[in-house]
């Protein structure tokens, strides 16, 4: 199994490279708008929406300039979200990876701005892919706007909303975050590898199950985390769900029944990559990064 | 010319009827995301930039399904930039048509993600248009994304909240405007022509003409009606931009001037329109509800 920082640092250069070009330079009468997209994006964020575009594309034939694009357009989604999120009227956080969020940094105007700058440039980078069917462009447009959107992440930011107060039961959780989070990992992998317009349906549902468990071993392992870590290696407050009383896999499972649940996740997308044998190695230990990492 | 209330009502009803389609009904775990979605939208907005849509592709051929799906798309990028514009962070309006404005009906956070929301939706009601080349589709999605967001109207708001507090000359006041108002009554424009996959590039650069003059006094029609109206017609707060030192063309040219300067754009625009001969009849309606409008 290849290693995941080898993996990641590679794919992050040409992600950053591309972040880099797309995003307007911070200057002119709009300058603090740019300045605030450019800060949220080059945050220190892992990536691992990129990694996963460039590792199914690799799955299915090779990661190109297109997947750059691809990774890029699902990471500003990433950004804009995270961005929205912070804001005072939603999770109100001061810090995330030890850093001011937007809106401390630019005020929340800006922050709201940037966030709604990102979600478009994210749409017109996919418009600019090139050598490949403008009709998997269209496909690949009807993915990110559908599982981003109000078929994805932005109705489980909803569902999330209206259920900070109440308990959640185990179904309920899972809807929300196969929404909130899964639906942009999913994204992510059907984007990469619908890209290189050399996928094929099975290959197609076989990387779906593969993100649809993984995705939730993420969202898992992040409860996980945040009832473990603490304030300096998470760089947001410990156990800030706890603190504003959402419902999470460990407050439901208990943490060790969360951990299990987590593994069995692993195995699941592990069994999902079989039928593209050595090709999936960098799926794989992305995945394995996920289940394993303390931050 | 056409009347323009007889041409808006058919036009109003086609894109209504859209919208109705592309917005998800209001049940389920993201209930109230989905009413505030449609709250906003249909708030009884004068559907301007739907009609512009429509009226374009009669110009160049006529109308169709697709139509009514572009001109739903660019109502919902409006939509979004309304509710996050009004925003407490943003320009703090509780009213909006005499009504709440959608954080007052549904809460802040709701309201955030409503715009969120119906940002993606508009995008992904571009990849459903149908026997148009993918191409053309994905030419209709470079238009908006860009004049919709970092090209266009998302810097225009941004370079509106830099701008306020201090005074701009008209130079800048027109910069301004052609990003926050200008840009999406261009896509509007452009979108209408290009969805019917017959427009030609010198038919083009005379809507793209005829959009620039009608933007620009679509803008200062608004800055004049802000001094002129009553609470009661405006629905908003008389002369809210004065309280807000915010400059206008009426605090820049003066009254007098501005409406000069709107009539100016208006005789502008009609030439642009040469070209189409009686096939421009509706734009030309539109054009002049807009010049001579009094809410």
């Amino acid at each position: 199994m290849t290693d995941f920082n080898s993996i990641i640092s590679d794919y992050t250069a040409q992600v950053d490279a591309q972040l880099e070009a797309i995003l307007p330079a911070a200057s002119g009468p709009a300058e603090q708008l740019f300045a605030a997209m450019r800060y949220s994006v080059f945050n220190g964020g892992k990536r691992v929406r990129p990694a996963l575009c460039f590792a199914a594309a690799e799955a299915v034939a090779s990661s190109d300039s297109n997947t750059a694009k691809v990774a890029a357009a699902v990471e500003m989604i990433h950004a804009y979200s995270l961005i929205h999120d912070d804001l005072p009227a939603m999770d109100d956080d001061d810090l995330r990876r030890g850093k001011p969020t937007c809106h401390i940094q630019f005020g929340e105007a800006t922050a709201i701005l940037a966030g709604d700058g990102l979600q478009s440039l994210a749409f017109q980078q996919l418009t600019q892919l090139s050598d490949i069917p403008a009709q998997t462009v269209v496909e690949l447009i009807g993915l990110l706007s559908g599982l981003g959107g109000c078929n994805g992440m932005v109705t489980g930011q909803a569902i999330d909303l209206a259920a900070t107060g109440t308990a959640l039961d185990l179904q309920q959780l899972k809807t929300m975050h196969a929404h909130k989070t899964g639906a942009l990992i999913e994204a992510s992998v059907l984007m990469g590898a619908l890209a290189t317009a050399q996928v094929n349906p099975q290959q197609l549902a076989a990387l779906k199950q593969f993100a649809t468990a993984i995705g939730l071993a993420f969202q898992i392992q992040d409860d996980i985390l945040d009832v473990e870590s603490s304030t300096e290696m998470l760089g947001k407050q410990q156990g800030s769900d706890i603190t504003n009383q959402k419902s999470t896999y460990t407050s439901i499972l208990g943490l060790e029944e969360a951990r299990s649940e987590a593994a069995a996740l692993y195995q699941q997308s592990m069994q999902a990559l079989d039928i593209f044998a050595d090709k999936a190695d960098s799926l794989r230990g992305i995945a394995d990064f996920i289940v394993k990492r303390n931050h």
